[in-house]
């Protein structure tokens, strides 16, 4: 194949498995500040980042299809980064540790920008990070 | 916690994993049309997609620290959606059915929108949908 089939302008669904909705949940809402706008019990709960949506999923609720939906649901640690202003992750930083939550490290990158890394209840790996490791803007 | 100690403007990296990297690899650049900016052997290929990055892992590589960054790592099929416009799924349908690719479900929502749904060979769940299932533009 030498042309692509499709042409994906950008990521719409960012996901991660928590066994305890609930717990990963508060995480995401109370450390991270997200606005759950949709909470199935047992199979999951969804938020609105920008201009997508950030799923957290019971991968005992998605594992066997519904009959229209593919299955999916994994087990062990995922990763997924959001981002952060590159003036704000310090103080971040400072605030993180002022109300006991672990940083699980932190990052200098050699070519610019820094991450500081988190662990949701699930054992997820939660980066929060400057755009500019990757060279895109705030 | 009443106020967030961080806010998250974005999605900047997306993941998943896959025990043969290369195979998968080449799902998501003659499929998905996705160009790597990156490739560690063993351990990742990187993608650019809109304003952030695809990473796809093989969890074998990233499921023990390498020293500064937190290890990750799942097992099992995650899932990911990439935004496709509304007037581009069926045309995109159609290609990929002539050239052999299964369309594991094609989804019509009550509220709006359509989902088609692939796998990858590592088997993630592939959705491309119209951003019009969230209410978002395309």
């Amino acid at each position: 194949m030498t042309h692509p089939l499709v042409s994906v302008p950008r990521v719409l669904e960012t996901c991660l498995y928590a066994p305890n909705l609930v717990e990963a949940g508060r995480f995401y809402e109370e450390v991270l500040g997200l606005a759950p706008f949709a909470h199935d019990e047992g199979r999951h709960i969804f938020y609105r980042v920008g201009q997508g949506v950030f799923l957290l999923f019971d991968p005992m609720g998605t594992s066997v299809s519904n009959g229209s939906i593919p299955a999916h649901g994994t087990n062990g640690p995922g990763h997924v980064a959001f981002a952060v202003a590159g003036e704000e992750l310090e103080p971040v930083r400072g605030r993180l540790e002022a109300r006991g939550v672990v940083i699980d490290a932190d990052v200098v990158w050699p070519g610019g920008g820094r991450s500081i890394y988190l662990r949701d209840p699930a054992g997820n790996s939660v980066e929060l990070t400057t755009p500019s490791i990757w060279g895109l803007a705030d």
